[in-house]
Order: structure tokens, then C-alpha cells, then sequence
């Protein structure tokens, strides 16, 4: 581990951790994160304080309660106080007790007040990852009153790019202003003459990370108001905390669509029984459904016994019908996170998926005729008397389970969402699993229809 | 298509697309999207000019191209001078000819000249999504200037909160300036005195996109400058471009990885026969590459004759390696996708798949010899005198298979990269697929060890 602070000392002539403390906060970020938690807490108490409160402060630290935990308490404490409220939190939401305690008892009555009212939001929300750090000011101040408020508290805020408008008695939010159109207004001006004309866009405390990334991007905004109920401005969620949001969600996405839960760390930082913890219960619950396949080979044994040839198109059949289901469910659960489709339009879905999946399946059951042809009359292999009523049943089973694939898969995600799940839950196995069982069912069921009489 | 249009009206007393037009650009152009291209014209042909160009400029309006193309000549002129450059350039990416040369040619000159070079960039580039509408000043201007300069041409800039000051004789990019720090800086102190200490963070205009996306979302940025090899500004990108750029390919790498070429346009915005075009080649090679699956079967016809109760457990050992090979994959295509992992950490995640893939499949083994176990004692079938023979074969299996499918699953998205394509284009169908062949060699090869002289 040590390797790459060596590596970087050398790349920089003159050494040691002076130099790596001289480097963007983001790329003493990615050097940390090489290292041990305890190692990367003794290179941080080398940096300046205020060095080492911007590497704390970005969200791309991993481990970041850790290393505070490795600080000398006096040490982590100057530093938790500098950070901004939503990072303090996050920090805050991972460290163990008894550290826990005795650093929140030692911050100052302010940040400790901040503190226990933004843990207080559940995980998931956007009051959770709101900042307290904005700019108000009230609704009967001018426009020079307003620059000079911004150059006092400037490098105290996160953001001064949007500035929140209060009415002067109730304190509520009336409109936001953006420092663009402040600095072009002319300054003896009332702050509403240079506001926009429509009431702002605000989410409340207990919303969905997802709908605070979903109104920025939507709105192109650089912040957004958290208002509470009363109409009372919270915090501020910015833009820069919803990149961060976006690529985390799209991450777990992705593994849960895998079949794995969403891992809390990367990769190669994630520890092996946690690993496997993260993989095996997902794969033992497809392990026992997948049974079922057993169960219904089981149940069609004694057709399997008469015409064993039957089995040789086993897993083609059962993963084509896995195959047209995972692309329904990848195009699904896309659609209803970016809201193109939503939950009502399950049947106009429905409607295009039947002729798509039998569309799908006759070109495969096309595919799969030509190849028994071609098999026979090659001599590659002999499917026997009947091998056109075999090309027939593996044909029109292969339409049967593609379309059954594409009908199951685009409809599981509505299920989930109807459900009160995130459709994102589905995933690629599981609904290769749903299709398998049903896809032996609808082969053996078109055997039994075709062959009775001749092979069966 | 009109119920959407007639809905609004109801919504809003008053009624008519003039109500429409008073609603924020993001929502009109929610509506919008669910009408034709023909009808959006028509519509936005009924607002303002300035309204028509707030709408026009937002990227999340689909069919823009379309709907410019079917505005009367005059008007889609006056609209398309309004665009920032950024989005310009997109719509006219979309333009068909003959269009596209009348409209081209109609733009003032110096539109027209932006729109050339920005059309020049490859579509995938930096250069192809930035606009030139950013603010630059030389380095021998003071604050005050700076800012005066500012309030000027603030109207005609897609962002100002970050300004870049340029060497005053070469123009060569010196330093970039925020807005916050400007206006909390002397105006009479020179501007490269509230510049920040460290050089900025640039790309050039032929990286691509997502590195653009990267750097912004790591550094925190609120844009990025596009410089030159010989160091001048060709350019900025802004975080709200990067914002869609990530939610896009988000989309494209969930829609690949569920097996399907990533779609253009919204799922129930795309055509019957594009939709069969997207999935058709995928499930059409996938299906190919499991026909190996039967000549795998038909190679161990023998053995299935003589032991016809192994072909129980062909899908859940199958499926159990792809299951396992979809986990790993998804984990490293992200892994990869964030940095976490690079090329050269192959051997690392080998080295640690190896051990998780080993111990997976002996946890899905223990299982699948409960089931034998179980359901022998219990009577619910009979696996014959060599029961015990066949509960080993098929655990045994499973750990092989696992393993297989973890080293392999890990292993494609590496692969595909050391290859120069996307480790992105790895999907779970593939990934099963690869598995399925190579899973049925080691049943079949297990069951040989195991059981040659009893059963086979």
C-alpha cells in the first residue's frame, strides 16, 4: 500500500506528504483512498488544517469516518467543525459510538445543533443531504444590500449562486435570485425587481434523494430549496451533490440489475465475507427457485425418457426466453426511473411487447428450423424419423417462451413499482429464473401437443 | 395524440396554448413531447419567439430536428439564431438535407461560423457539446472592469460563473476566476489577484464526453474550458450539459448490459421496426452462440442415454454459472466505468474472484445436496441406487461451474477493454451465454469422474 505514496513522493522531487498536501483536494482524494484508513488518517494530520478539511469535505473520500476515527481527537474535532453541513452528517451517519459521541459532545453548540437536525432526516432524503450553508435574505432589501451580505458570508456558504428571498416578517421563502441577474440589476433596486417571475422550484425534507437529482437536472438549476411545510427554507440541495447522487444510484442500479446488492464500497475496498454476503443470498434465493426447473424435468420424465432428443434444445429454448426478458426489463426499468413511462401505461407496454416478443420469437424459431435442417441434411446429426415435427415443436416453442420472456420481463417492473419496490429490484437472473421455470413448462406443453402419437 | 394538449388546457383555465406558454420551458417541453413533431410545430409556432427559444434550447425536448423542419422557413431562422451554440450544433446533428443546407445557409455569418467548427468535432468528443458562449477577459483588467464587462454581455452568456482570463497579448488561457470570488475581490486589485493559486482544469475538445463528465464531477466544477493544443479557449462545457450526458449514457450502459442496442428515443416514442432492430441482433447472435449447447449435448448423447436423470439438473447447474457470471460482470463493468479499477488490477480481481466463485458454488452445492438428500429420504423422487453419487456429481458441478462463471464474468469486461471496446458492452445475456456452453462441458466432465463404472 505504501507503494503509492512512494510513487507519488517520486513523481513530485522535494517529497514526502508537504508535497502530496499541495495537490487538488480531489487528487489527494484519489491518494488516499489507496491507502489504509489508520495510513491515510496519519498522512491528513501531517496537512494543515485547512488543507485537510477540503480533502475531508469531498463526498469521494471513501472510509471518511474512519479516518476521522484514527485522528487525535482534538485534531478531528478542528476539522469536523470546518467541514459543510451535509458532508459533517454523512460523516456523522457512518461513525461508530462510542467516537460518535464523544466528538458530537465536543463540537460547538451551532454545529451540533445543525448536526442532530439534518441526522434526524431518514437516509434516503433529500433533507439528508441538504447543506445549511445558503444565502437568504429578506424580501425588502435592496440589491446592493444583498452583494454586500454575499461578500461578507461568501467563504462561509457552499453556494452564493442562488440567493433565497424571505419575507421580511414570516421568514417564508418568496422567491429565489440567482447572483447573474443580482450583479446586472441596478443596485439601488428592490431585491424582487431582479427575481424571476415564477415561484421557485423547492422539494420537500422528506422527498427522495432521486426527486432532488430529478428537479436540478429537470430544471437545469444550480441549488434547490428544501422549504419545510410552513413554507420555510430548510437547506439548499446543489448540483454538485446530485452528480454525486446520480452516479451513486446509477451504480447500484446497475449491480442490483446483476443480481448483487448495492455494494457501500468499491470494488477492491470491499472486504471478502462482505462480498460474498452482497452475492449469495440473491444467488441462493435463484438457486431454490431455479429448482423448480428440476421439479418440472421431473414431471415431464417420462416424455424425457421416450424422446431424449428432446433435450438437446433445453437451454437454447430456456435461454432465449431469459434473453428477450432481460432486454424487456433493462428497457423497462430505464423508462419508468426517467419517467418516459409511468406506472399507468403497464397496458400500452403490454400491447407492444405481445407482437414484439412473437416478432422476436418466430425470427429465432426461424433461426432454429433452418439449423435442425441443415443438421439433418448435412448428416451432422440424425434427429431420427421425425425430425420435421422436432423442428416444428423447438419453432413454435421458441415463439411461445420469447414472447412469454418479453411479456414476463417488461411487466415485472410495473409489478415492483405497483408494489411499493423500486423496479430497479429486478433484476437480469431473476427474470432469466421466472422465464426458465414457465419456458420448460411451454416447451413440454408444445411437445405433448405436436409429438403425441409419433414420438411421444 | 390532442387528449394531452386538450388535458393542459382543462388544467389551466383559460385555456389554449397561450396558457400553455406561460408554463416553465421544462414543463411545456414535457408537453410537447407527448405530441407528433407536426403538432409540437404547430404549437411552438403559436408562442413568443423568446418562449419558442427557451423552449427549444432545453436537450431533454426529443425531436427538436424534427420540429424545426416543420416550422414555417422564416421562423425556424429567427428560432435557431436565438440557440445557444451547444445546442445548435445537437439540432443541426439531427437535420436531415435538404433542411438542414436551406436552414444553414440562411444564419448570420457569424452563427453560421460557430456552427461549422462546432459541427466539426466528432459527435462523441468534448468539442461536439461545448458552447462558446462563456466569458473571457484579458489578464490585465481589474476587477471592476471584469465586472462591468460582465453585466454587459451577462444576457448573452450560458453561464458566468465562471470566467477565464487570457494572457493579453497571446490569448492563450491564464487562469479561471469565479463569480463568487469576484465579486467578494478589491475592484481596483488586478483580476489574476482572485484567481484561484493552481492552474485550471481543462480538456481538449476531441476527449470524450464522459471524461468531460468526469472531471466536472470530481472537481467539483461548474464548467469546464476546452483548450487548444496551442492553449487557447475554443470553448466551455457546463454542468448541465454534463448532467444529461451522464443520466444518457446511465441508460445506454443499462439497456447494453440487459442485451439490447441502446435506443435512441424514449421506449414508447420508438418505432415498431427500430424496436425489432435494437433486440432482433443481439437475441440473434446470443442465440447462435447457444446452439453450442446442444452440440454439447448431442457430443454426450451417450451419457444421457444411460443417465437420463442428470439432464434433471442441466438448468440450475446453467443457470447458477450465469447467475454468478452476471453478478461479477455488472460489478466490474461499473467498477471500471468509475476508476475504481483499471486494466493493470486484473490479476487482483482474478485473484479475488477465484476464491469468492469457489466459495459461492460450494455454498449453492451444500444446497443442491440438501434437495437430493431431502427429497430421496422424503420420497418425492427417486434418483436411483447411486443417489448419493449423483448429489456429489451435481455439487461438485456447481462449484466448478460458480467459478467459472465468476472468473469469467470478471474477467469479459477487461477483455473487452484490453480489446478497445466499451467493458460496457459486456451484458448479462452474453455473459450467460459464455457460461452455458462451458458450464455443460464441466457437468458433463464432473459426472464422468464421479460416476463411470456405476451409472455411465
Amino acid at each position: 500500500m505504501d507503494d503509492t505514496l512512494l510513487h507519488i513522493d517520486e513523481a513530485l522531487p522535494g517529497g514526502g506528504t508537504a508535497r502530496l498536501s499541495d495537490e487538488r483536494p480531489a487528487d489527494i482524494v484519489e491518494v488516499l483512498n489507496t491507502l489504509s484508513a489508520e495510513k491515510a488518517a496519519e498522512v491528513m494530520d501531517g496537512f494543515a488544517p485547512e488543507r485537510a478539511i477540503e480533502v475531508l469535505d469531498l463526498p469521494g473520500l471513501d472510509d471518511a469516518a474512519e479516518i476521522v476515527g484514527h485522528l487525535p481527537t482534538e485534531k478531528a474535532v478542528t476539522l469536523l467543525q470546518g467541514l459543510s453541513a451535509d458532508r459533517l452528517t454523512d460523516i456523522f451517519h457512518d461513525l461508530e459510538t462510542p467516537a460518535r459521541d464523544s466528538l458530537i459532545d465536543r463540537l460547538d453548540a451551532d454545529t451540533r445543533d445543525s448536526l442532530n437536525r439534518l441526522l434526524s432526516y431518514p437516509e434516503q432524503s433529500a433533507g439528508s443531504i441538504m447543506t445549511v450553508e445558503f444565502v437568504s435574505v429578506p424580501g425588502n432589501w435592496t440589491v446592493q444590500q444583498t452583494l454586500d451580505h454575499i461578500r461578507k458570508v461568501e467563504s462561509t456558504r457552499e453556494t452564493v449562486y442562488s440567493i433565497y428571498v424571505l419575507h421580511p416578517v414570516r421568514k417564508t421563502l418568496q422567491q429565489a435570485v440567482t447572483l447573474r441577474r443580482l450583479i446586472s440589476g441596478d443596485p439601488d433596486a428592490p431585491i424582487l425587481s431582479v427575481a424571476a417571475r415564477r415561484t421557485p422550484i423547492t422539494i420537500s425534507p422528506l422527498a427522495s434523494r432521486e426527486e432532488a437529482a430529478r428537479l436540478i437536472s429537470k430544471y437545469d438549476l444550480l441549488a434547490i430549496p428544501v422549504v419545510s411545510r410552513t413554507g420555510h427554507v430548510l437547506g439548499i440541495v446543489t448540483v454538485d451533490d446530485v452528480i454525486d447522487e446520480i452516479v451513486k444510484s446509477g451504480t447500484e442500479d446497475a449491480q442490483r440489475f446483476g443480481g448483487v446488492e448495492a455494494l457501500q464500497e468499491p470494488y477492491l475496498r470491499t472486504g471478502f465475507g462482505e462480498m460474498i454476503r452482497k452475492r449469495a443470498g440473491w444467488l441462493s434465493v435463484l438457486f431454490l427457485s431455479e429448482m423448480l426447473t428440476a421439479s418440472a424435468m421431473q414431471y415431464f420424465e417420462t416424455e424425457l425418457e421416450k424422446a431424449i432428443v428432446l433435450t438437446l434444445f433445453i437451454p437454447l429454448i430456456m435461454s432465449s426466453g431469459g434473453n428477450s426478458g432481460s432486454q424487456a426489463t433493462s428497457l423497462l426499468i430505464r423508462a419508468l426511473a426517467l419517467g418516459e413511462v409511468r406506472l399507468g401505461d403497464w397496458w400500452r407496454v403490454a400491447l407492444r411487447e405481445l407482437p414484439t416478443g412473437l416478432l422476436l420469437g418466430a425470427i429465432l424459431g426461424l433461426i432454429g428450423m433452418c439449423r435442425i435442417f441443415l443438421w439433418q441434411h448435412l448428416g451432422f446429426y440424425n434427429y431420427g424419423p421425425h425430425w420435421m415435427l422436432i423442428a416444428l415443436t423447438v419453432s413454435a416453442a421458441l415463439v411461445g417462451v420469447v414472447t412469454f420472456g418479453s411479456m414476463a420481463g417488461s411487466m415485472l417492473p410495473f409489478i415492483l413499482q405497483r408494489l411499493g419496490f423500486d423496479p430497479a429490484s429486478a433484476s437480469a437472473p431473476f427474470v432469466a429464473t421466472l422465464v426458465d421455470v414457465t419456458g420448460l413448462v411451454i416447451y413440454f406443453a408444445v411437445a405433448a401437443t405436436i409429438l403425441t402419437g409419433t414420438l411421444l
